[in-house]
Protein backbone atom coordinates (compact mmCIF):
# COMPACT_ATOMS: atom_id res chain seq x y z
CA UNK A 1 0.00 0.00 0.00
CA UNK A 2 1.32 3.25 -0.83
CA UNK A 3 1.57 5.91 1.68
CA UNK A 4 -0.46 8.54 -0.16
CA UNK A 5 -2.99 6.50 0.63
CA UNK A 6 -2.65 7.23 4.19
CA UNK A 7 -2.10 10.81 4.04
CA UNK A 8 -4.66 13.01 1.79
CA UNK A 9 -2.84 16.10 2.33
CA UNK A 10 0.25 13.90 0.61
CA UNK A 11 0.33 15.97 -2.93
CA UNK A 12 0.23 19.28 -0.15
CA UNK A 13 3.70 17.71 0.71
CA UNK A 14 7.19 19.24 -0.92
CA UNK A 15 8.95 15.82 -3.10
CA UNK A 16 11.72 15.85 -0.31
CA UNK A 17 8.97 15.39 2.80
CA UNK A 18 7.61 13.00 0.43
CA UNK A 19 10.79 10.84 0.15
CA UNK A 20 11.77 11.36 3.77
CA UNK A 21 8.77 9.59 4.64
CA UNK A 22 8.47 7.31 2.01
CA UNK A 23 13.11 5.99 2.72
CA UNK A 24 11.99 5.96 6.85
CA UNK A 25 9.12 3.81 6.74
CA UNK A 26 9.80 0.20 7.88
CA UNK A 27 7.86 -2.63 7.01
CA UNK A 28 7.37 -5.30 9.62
CA UNK A 29 5.06 -8.32 10.08
CA UNK A 30 3.37 -8.78 13.31
CA UNK A 31 2.45 -11.96 14.89
CA UNK A 32 -0.94 -12.33 16.81
CA UNK A 33 -0.13 -10.84 20.39
CA UNK A 34 2.66 -8.86 20.15
CA UNK A 35 3.10 -5.56 22.50
CA UNK A 36 3.81 -2.53 19.56
CA UNK A 37 3.53 0.44 22.42
CA UNK A 38 3.02 0.46 25.92
CA UNK A 39 4.31 3.64 27.85
CA UNK A 40 7.55 1.93 29.09
CA UNK A 41 8.86 0.74 25.99
CA UNK A 42 10.63 2.73 23.47
CA UNK A 43 8.45 5.24 21.08
CA UNK A 44 8.12 3.07 17.92
CA UNK A 45 7.01 5.83 15.85
CA UNK A 46 3.83 6.20 13.36
CA UNK A 47 2.27 2.62 12.53
CA UNK A 48 0.48 2.71 9.46
CA UNK A 49 -1.84 -0.86 9.35
CA UNK A 50 -1.63 -2.41 6.10
CA UNK A 51 -3.05 -5.49 7.29
CA UNK A 52 -4.92 -7.52 10.33
CA UNK A 53 -5.99 -5.40 13.43
CA UNK A 54 -4.40 -3.44 16.48
CA UNK A 55 -6.24 -2.67 19.54
CA UNK A 56 -5.28 0.71 21.64
CA UNK A 57 -6.10 -0.14 25.27
CA UNK A 58 -5.69 1.82 28.87
CA UNK A 59 -4.90 -0.60 31.83
CA UNK A 60 -5.70 0.39 35.46
CA UNK A 61 -3.42 0.39 38.39
CA UNK A 62 -5.03 -3.06 39.42
CA UNK A 63 -4.18 -4.25 35.59
CA UNK A 64 -8.37 -4.16 34.38
CA UNK A 65 -8.23 -3.41 30.86
CA UNK A 66 -10.29 -1.09 28.68
CA UNK A 67 -10.18 -1.34 25.08
CA UNK A 68 -10.09 2.74 23.84
CA UNK A 69 -10.20 1.20 19.94
CA UNK A 70 -9.57 -0.73 17.30
CA UNK A 71 -7.15 -0.28 14.23
CA UNK A 72 -7.73 -1.76 10.70
CA UNK A 73 -6.44 -1.70 7.53
CA UNK A 74 -5.90 1.68 6.50
CA UNK A 75 -5.99 3.25 10.28
CA UNK A 76 -3.26 5.12 11.34
CA UNK A 77 -1.46 4.82 15.09
CA UNK A 78 -0.60 7.94 16.52
CA UNK A 79 -0.21 7.01 19.84
CA UNK A 80 2.75 4.93 19.31
CA UNK A 81 4.47 8.12 18.54
CA UNK A 82 3.48 9.45 21.91
CA UNK A 83 6.89 11.21 22.67
CA UNK A 84 6.17 13.30 19.06
CA UNK A 85 3.07 14.37 20.70
CA UNK A 86 3.30 16.57 23.77
CA UNK A 87 0.53 16.82 26.48
CA UNK A 88 0.16 13.24 26.22
CA UNK A 89 -0.13 12.24 29.72
CA UNK A 90 -2.03 8.72 29.62
CA UNK A 91 -0.36 5.87 29.66
CA UNK A 92 -1.73 3.35 26.41
CA UNK A 93 -1.06 0.27 25.18
CA UNK A 94 -1.08 -1.10 21.99
CA UNK A 95 -1.10 -4.92 20.73
CA UNK A 96 -1.73 -7.02 17.50
CA UNK A 97 -4.88 -8.08 17.64
CA UNK A 98 -4.64 -10.80 15.13
CA UNK A 99 -1.37 -11.29 13.07
CA UNK A 100 -1.19 -7.90 11.45
CA UNK A 101 1.45 -6.07 8.52
CA UNK A 102 1.99 -2.94 9.03
CA UNK A 103 4.42 0.02 8.04
CA UNK A 104 6.14 2.03 10.62
CA UNK A 105 7.60 5.86 10.33
CA UNK A 106 10.29 6.77 13.19
CA UNK A 107 9.53 9.63 15.29
CA UNK A 108 12.54 11.79 14.02
CA UNK A 109 10.95 11.57 10.21
CA UNK A 110 7.88 12.41 10.96
CA UNK A 111 8.35 15.20 13.66
CA UNK A 112 10.81 17.21 11.10
CA UNK A 113 7.38 16.32 8.05
CA UNK A 114 5.15 18.14 10.99
CA UNK A 115 7.36 20.99 11.75
CA UNK A 116 7.35 21.63 8.46
CA UNK A 117 3.81 21.10 6.63
CA UNK A 118 1.31 22.95 8.08
CA UNK A 119 -1.44 20.38 6.38
CA UNK A 120 0.68 17.59 7.55
CA UNK A 121 -0.08 18.72 11.33
CA UNK A 122 -3.94 20.03 10.37
CA UNK A 123 -3.79 16.01 9.62
CA UNK A 124 -2.65 15.05 12.43
CA UNK A 125 -5.48 17.48 14.27
CA UNK A 126 -8.01 15.63 12.27
CA UNK A 127 -6.99 12.26 13.15
CA UNK A 128 -6.76 13.39 17.14
CA UNK A 129 -9.96 14.69 17.20
CA UNK A 130 -11.10 11.57 15.82
CA UNK A 131 -9.48 9.36 18.68
CA UNK A 132 -10.47 11.79 20.92
CA UNK A 133 -14.30 11.71 19.60
CA UNK A 134 -14.19 7.69 20.22
CA UNK A 135 -12.89 8.20 23.65
CA UNK A 136 -16.01 10.48 24.57
CA UNK A 137 -18.09 7.86 22.97
CA UNK A 138 -16.77 5.13 24.98
CA UNK A 139 -17.22 7.26 28.15
CA UNK A 140 -20.68 8.41 27.54
CA UNK A 141 -21.45 4.70 26.86
CA UNK A 142 -19.73 3.32 30.19
CA UNK A 143 -21.59 6.04 31.72
CA UNK A 144 -24.51 6.02 30.91
CA UNK A 145 -25.12 2.78 28.86
CA UNK A 146 -26.38 -0.63 30.72
CA UNK A 147 -24.19 -3.74 30.53
CA UNK A 148 -26.61 -5.16 28.61
CA UNK A 149 -26.22 -3.17 25.66
CA UNK A 150 -22.75 -2.41 25.44
CA UNK A 151 -22.26 -6.51 25.80
CA UNK A 152 -24.47 -6.95 23.02
CA UNK A 153 -23.05 -3.66 21.05
CA UNK A 154 -19.58 -5.79 21.51
CA UNK A 155 -20.43 -8.60 20.36
CA UNK A 156 -22.14 -7.14 17.50
CA UNK A 157 -19.09 -5.59 16.46
CA UNK A 158 -16.83 -8.84 16.67
CA UNK A 159 -19.48 -10.52 14.66
CA UNK A 160 -18.84 -8.05 11.66
CA UNK A 161 -14.87 -7.70 12.82
CA UNK A 162 -14.71 -11.23 12.24
CA UNK A 163 -16.93 -11.95 9.78
CA UNK A 164 -18.62 -14.86 11.73
CA UNK A 165 -21.58 -15.64 13.69
CA UNK A 166 -19.13 -17.73 15.91
CA UNK A 167 -17.05 -15.99 17.75
CA UNK A 168 -13.85 -17.80 18.94
CA UNK A 169 -13.04 -15.37 22.04
CA UNK A 170 -13.22 -16.11 25.99
CA UNK A 171 -15.03 -14.64 28.45
CA UNK A 172 -11.77 -13.18 29.85
CA UNK A 173 -10.80 -11.03 26.94
CA UNK A 174 -14.23 -10.08 26.38
CA UNK A 175 -13.89 -8.37 30.46
CA UNK A 176 -10.94 -6.97 29.61
CA UNK A 177 -12.40 -5.00 26.35
CA UNK A 178 -15.56 -4.08 28.62
CA UNK A 179 -13.50 -2.95 31.40
CA UNK A 180 -15.43 -5.38 33.80
CA UNK A 181 -15.29 -8.58 35.89
CA UNK A 182 -15.48 -12.28 33.98
CA UNK A 183 -18.27 -13.11 36.17
CA UNK A 184 -20.29 -10.17 34.95
CA UNK A 185 -19.73 -11.04 31.77
CA UNK A 186 -20.63 -14.74 32.65
CA UNK A 187 -24.08 -13.49 33.72
CA UNK A 188 -24.91 -11.47 31.05
CA UNK A 189 -23.93 -13.45 28.29
CA UNK A 190 -25.83 -16.80 30.69
CA UNK A 191 -28.76 -13.90 30.25
CA UNK A 192 -28.33 -13.75 26.56
CA UNK A 193 -28.45 -17.63 26.02
CA UNK A 194 -31.54 -17.80 27.70
CA UNK A 195 -33.08 -15.08 25.65
CA UNK A 196 -31.79 -17.61 22.74
CA UNK A 197 -29.76 -14.30 21.11
CA UNK A 198 -26.64 -16.52 21.08
CA UNK A 199 -25.58 -19.84 22.52
CA UNK A 200 -22.64 -20.32 24.27
CA UNK A 201 -19.85 -23.62 24.57
CA UNK A 202 -16.47 -23.71 25.32
CA UNK A 203 -15.08 -21.29 24.02
CA UNK A 204 -17.40 -19.72 21.81
CA UNK A 205 -20.22 -17.78 21.70
CA UNK A 206 -22.70 -18.17 18.43
CA UNK A 207 -25.22 -15.42 17.40
CA UNK A 208 -28.42 -17.05 16.91
CA UNK A 209 -30.74 -14.04 17.07
CA UNK A 210 -28.99 -10.79 15.27
CA UNK A 211 -32.26 -8.97 15.65
CA UNK A 212 -32.69 -9.38 19.52
CA UNK A 213 -28.84 -8.38 20.09
CA UNK A 214 -29.62 -5.53 17.94
CA UNK A 215 -32.53 -4.14 19.86
CA UNK A 216 -30.58 -4.47 23.24
CA UNK A 217 -27.96 -2.61 21.42
CA UNK A 218 -29.65 0.34 20.94
CA UNK B 1 -4.00 40.32 28.55
CA UNK B 2 -2.12 39.90 24.98
CA UNK B 3 -2.76 37.42 22.81
CA UNK B 4 0.89 36.29 22.53
CA UNK B 5 0.66 35.34 26.61
CA UNK B 6 -2.03 32.06 25.08
CA UNK B 7 0.27 31.15 22.20
CA UNK B 8 3.47 30.35 23.02
CA UNK B 9 4.00 29.79 19.46
CA UNK B 10 3.16 33.63 18.87
CA UNK B 11 6.99 34.97 17.71
CA UNK B 12 7.03 31.93 14.57
CA UNK B 13 3.89 33.50 13.34
CA UNK B 14 4.42 36.06 10.62
CA UNK B 15 3.37 39.87 11.10
CA UNK B 16 0.78 39.20 8.92
CA UNK B 17 -0.69 36.56 11.10
CA UNK B 18 -0.39 38.08 14.05
CA UNK B 19 -2.58 41.38 12.65
CA UNK B 20 -5.10 39.02 11.29
CA UNK B 21 -5.96 37.08 15.07
CA UNK B 22 -5.40 40.81 16.82
CA UNK B 23 -7.53 42.74 14.62
CA UNK B 24 -10.48 39.84 14.46
CA UNK B 25 -10.19 38.98 18.18
CA UNK B 26 -13.48 40.26 20.32
CA UNK B 27 -13.68 41.31 23.93
CA UNK B 28 -16.60 40.20 25.86
CA UNK B 29 -17.99 40.26 29.59
CA UNK B 30 -20.12 37.02 30.27
CA UNK B 31 -22.75 37.03 33.14
CA UNK B 32 -22.69 33.68 34.75
CA UNK B 33 -24.22 31.06 33.61
CA UNK B 34 -24.58 31.96 29.55
CA UNK B 35 -24.27 29.05 26.90
CA UNK B 36 -20.97 29.89 25.22
CA UNK B 37 -21.45 27.12 22.91
CA UNK B 38 -23.34 23.67 22.46
CA UNK B 39 -23.79 21.44 19.58
CA UNK B 40 -26.94 23.56 18.16
CA UNK B 41 -25.71 27.14 18.28
CA UNK B 42 -23.60 28.48 15.86
CA UNK B 43 -19.64 27.81 15.96
CA UNK B 44 -18.00 30.83 17.72
CA UNK B 45 -14.37 30.33 17.30
CA UNK B 46 -11.76 30.08 19.59
CA UNK B 47 -12.65 31.09 23.16
CA UNK B 48 -9.55 32.47 24.82
CA UNK B 49 -9.87 33.10 29.06
CA UNK B 50 -9.23 36.19 30.45
CA UNK B 51 -10.75 35.92 33.87
CA UNK B 52 -13.56 33.48 35.20
CA UNK B 53 -14.54 30.10 34.95
CA UNK B 54 -15.84 28.07 32.00
CA UNK B 55 -17.00 24.44 31.97
CA UNK B 56 -17.06 22.10 29.17
CA UNK B 57 -19.88 19.18 29.73
CA UNK B 58 -21.59 16.38 27.80
CA UNK B 59 -25.31 15.68 27.90
CA UNK B 60 -26.74 12.07 27.66
CA UNK B 61 -30.00 11.67 25.82
CA UNK B 62 -31.60 11.34 29.14
CA UNK B 63 -30.66 15.04 30.42
CA UNK B 64 -27.33 13.99 32.82
CA UNK B 65 -24.24 15.82 32.83
CA UNK B 66 -20.92 15.25 33.22
CA UNK B 67 -18.28 17.79 33.32
CA UNK B 68 -14.85 16.94 30.82
CA UNK B 69 -13.02 20.20 32.10
CA UNK B 70 -12.93 23.48 33.52
CA UNK B 71 -10.92 26.40 31.68
CA UNK B 72 -9.51 29.04 33.80
CA UNK B 73 -7.63 32.33 32.95
CA UNK B 74 -4.77 31.93 29.89
CA UNK B 75 -6.52 28.28 29.00
CA UNK B 76 -8.10 28.22 25.65
CA UNK B 77 -11.21 26.42 24.56
CA UNK B 78 -10.70 24.42 21.12
CA UNK B 79 -14.31 23.04 21.29
CA UNK B 80 -16.47 26.11 20.87
CA UNK B 81 -14.88 26.36 17.36
CA UNK B 82 -15.84 22.35 16.48
CA UNK B 83 -16.91 23.69 13.28
CA UNK B 84 -13.24 24.08 12.52
CA UNK B 85 -12.32 21.02 13.43
CA UNK B 86 -12.98 18.11 11.53
CA UNK B 87 -13.94 14.60 13.28
CA UNK B 88 -15.11 16.05 16.53
CA UNK B 89 -18.45 14.42 16.21
CA UNK B 90 -18.94 14.87 20.14
CA UNK B 91 -21.48 17.72 21.17
CA UNK B 92 -19.66 19.60 24.25
CA UNK B 93 -21.48 22.55 25.84
CA UNK B 94 -19.99 25.31 27.03
CA UNK B 95 -21.19 27.56 29.65
CA UNK B 96 -19.44 30.17 32.14
CA UNK B 97 -19.56 28.60 35.41
CA UNK B 98 -18.32 32.11 36.67
CA UNK B 99 -19.08 35.62 35.59
CA UNK B 100 -16.09 36.01 32.84
CA UNK B 101 -14.40 38.10 30.78
CA UNK B 102 -12.72 35.96 27.12
CA UNK B 103 -11.52 36.93 24.30
CA UNK B 104 -12.97 34.98 21.02
CA UNK B 105 -11.22 34.78 17.54
CA UNK B 106 -13.90 33.70 14.89
CA UNK B 107 -13.12 30.32 12.96
CA UNK B 108 -12.32 32.14 9.35
CA UNK B 109 -9.34 34.13 11.38
CA UNK B 110 -8.40 30.89 12.65
CA UNK B 111 -8.64 29.37 10.22
CA UNK B 112 -6.23 30.87 8.25
CA UNK B 113 -3.80 31.01 10.43
CA UNK B 114 -3.71 27.56 11.27
CA UNK B 115 -3.74 26.06 7.46
CA UNK B 116 -0.85 28.72 6.70
CA UNK B 117 1.56 27.99 9.89
CA UNK B 118 2.89 24.66 10.78
CA UNK B 119 4.00 26.07 14.40
CA UNK B 120 -0.06 27.49 15.25
CA UNK B 121 -0.97 23.74 13.80
CA UNK B 122 1.50 21.64 15.82
CA UNK B 123 0.28 24.26 19.34
CA UNK B 124 -3.12 22.83 18.26
CA UNK B 125 -2.39 19.40 18.30
CA UNK B 126 -0.57 20.24 21.61
CA UNK B 127 -3.84 21.28 23.32
CA UNK B 128 -5.90 19.17 21.79
CA UNK B 129 -3.75 16.06 23.16
CA UNK B 130 -4.02 17.80 26.76
CA UNK B 131 -7.95 17.71 26.18
CA UNK B 132 -7.58 13.69 25.19
CA UNK B 133 -5.58 13.30 28.46
CA UNK B 134 -7.99 15.00 30.59
CA UNK B 135 -10.56 12.68 29.10
CA UNK B 136 -9.09 9.68 29.33
CA UNK B 137 -8.20 10.64 33.03
CA UNK B 138 -11.84 11.20 33.64
CA UNK B 139 -12.91 8.09 31.96
CA UNK B 140 -10.43 5.86 34.11
CA UNK B 141 -11.79 7.43 37.38
CA UNK B 142 -15.32 6.82 35.97
CA UNK B 143 -14.40 3.28 35.34
CA UNK B 144 -12.24 2.17 38.10
CA UNK B 145 -12.21 4.73 41.24
CA UNK B 146 -15.18 4.27 43.69
CA UNK B 147 -17.62 6.99 44.10
CA UNK B 148 -15.78 8.21 47.59
CA UNK B 149 -12.87 9.28 45.95
CA UNK B 150 -14.79 10.98 43.01
CA UNK B 151 -16.25 12.94 45.19
CA UNK B 152 -13.80 13.77 47.79
CA UNK B 153 -11.80 14.94 44.82
CA UNK B 154 -14.11 16.98 43.35
CA UNK B 155 -14.62 19.11 46.84
CA UNK B 156 -11.18 19.94 46.87
CA UNK B 157 -10.39 21.08 43.57
CA UNK B 158 -14.12 22.95 43.95
CA UNK B 159 -12.33 24.08 47.16
CA UNK B 160 -9.00 24.84 45.71
CA UNK B 161 -11.13 27.44 42.77
CA UNK B 162 -13.04 29.11 45.22
CA UNK B 163 -9.92 29.57 47.29
CA UNK B 164 -12.42 28.85 50.48
CA UNK B 165 -13.20 26.02 52.80
CA UNK B 166 -17.17 26.73 52.62
CA UNK B 167 -18.44 25.13 49.21
CA UNK B 168 -21.78 27.67 47.77
CA UNK B 169 -22.90 24.72 45.53
CA UNK B 170 -25.91 22.30 45.45
CA UNK B 171 -26.10 18.96 45.85
CA UNK B 172 -27.56 18.91 42.24
CA UNK B 173 -25.11 20.54 40.97
CA UNK B 174 -22.76 18.29 42.14
CA UNK B 175 -24.18 15.07 40.80
CA UNK B 176 -24.68 17.40 37.32
CA UNK B 177 -20.37 17.66 37.22
CA UNK B 178 -19.93 13.87 38.32
CA UNK B 179 -22.61 12.23 36.36
CA UNK B 180 -24.89 10.38 39.19
CA UNK B 181 -27.63 11.47 40.64
CA UNK B 182 -28.21 13.40 43.39
CA UNK B 183 -29.21 10.43 45.67
CA UNK B 184 -26.16 9.24 45.59
CA UNK B 185 -24.28 12.40 46.22
CA UNK B 186 -26.60 13.28 49.41
CA UNK B 187 -25.94 9.68 50.91
CA UNK B 188 -21.52 9.50 50.00
CA UNK B 189 -22.11 13.37 51.80
CA UNK B 190 -24.04 12.38 54.83
CA UNK B 191 -21.18 9.53 55.15
CA UNK B 192 -18.31 12.06 54.88
CA UNK B 193 -20.27 14.56 57.51
CA UNK B 194 -20.46 11.33 59.69
CA UNK B 195 -16.45 10.78 59.67
CA UNK B 196 -16.07 14.44 60.32
CA UNK B 197 -14.37 15.26 56.96
CA UNK B 198 -17.68 18.13 56.08
CA UNK B 199 -19.78 19.93 57.85
CA UNK B 200 -23.08 20.22 55.94
CA UNK B 201 -25.83 22.56 56.01
CA UNK B 202 -28.15 24.47 53.49
CA UNK B 203 -26.54 25.15 50.09
CA UNK B 204 -23.02 24.41 51.77
CA UNK B 205 -20.43 22.11 52.29
CA UNK B 206 -18.16 22.99 54.94
CA UNK B 207 -14.70 20.83 54.67
CA UNK B 208 -13.48 20.03 58.50
CA UNK B 209 -10.53 17.73 57.52
CA UNK B 210 -8.75 18.35 54.40
CA UNK B 211 -6.10 15.73 55.21
CA UNK B 212 -9.01 12.79 55.41
CA UNK B 213 -10.62 13.92 52.20
CA UNK B 214 -7.22 13.69 50.45
CA UNK B 215 -6.97 10.04 51.82
CA UNK B 216 -9.90 9.08 50.20
CA UNK B 217 -9.41 11.08 47.36
CA UNK B 218 -6.14 8.67 46.82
Amino acid sequence: MKLSEYFPVWDQLTEAQQNMLEHSAVYREIPKGTLLHNGELDCLGMILVESGRLRAYIVSEEGKEITIYRLLSRDICLFSASCMMKNIQFEVTVEAETEAAVRIIPPSAFRGVMEESAAMANYMNELMAGRLSDVVWLMEQVMWKSFDSRLAAFLLEESALEESDVLKITQEKIADHLGTAREVVTRMLRYFQGEGAVKLSRGTIEILDRKKLEATAR
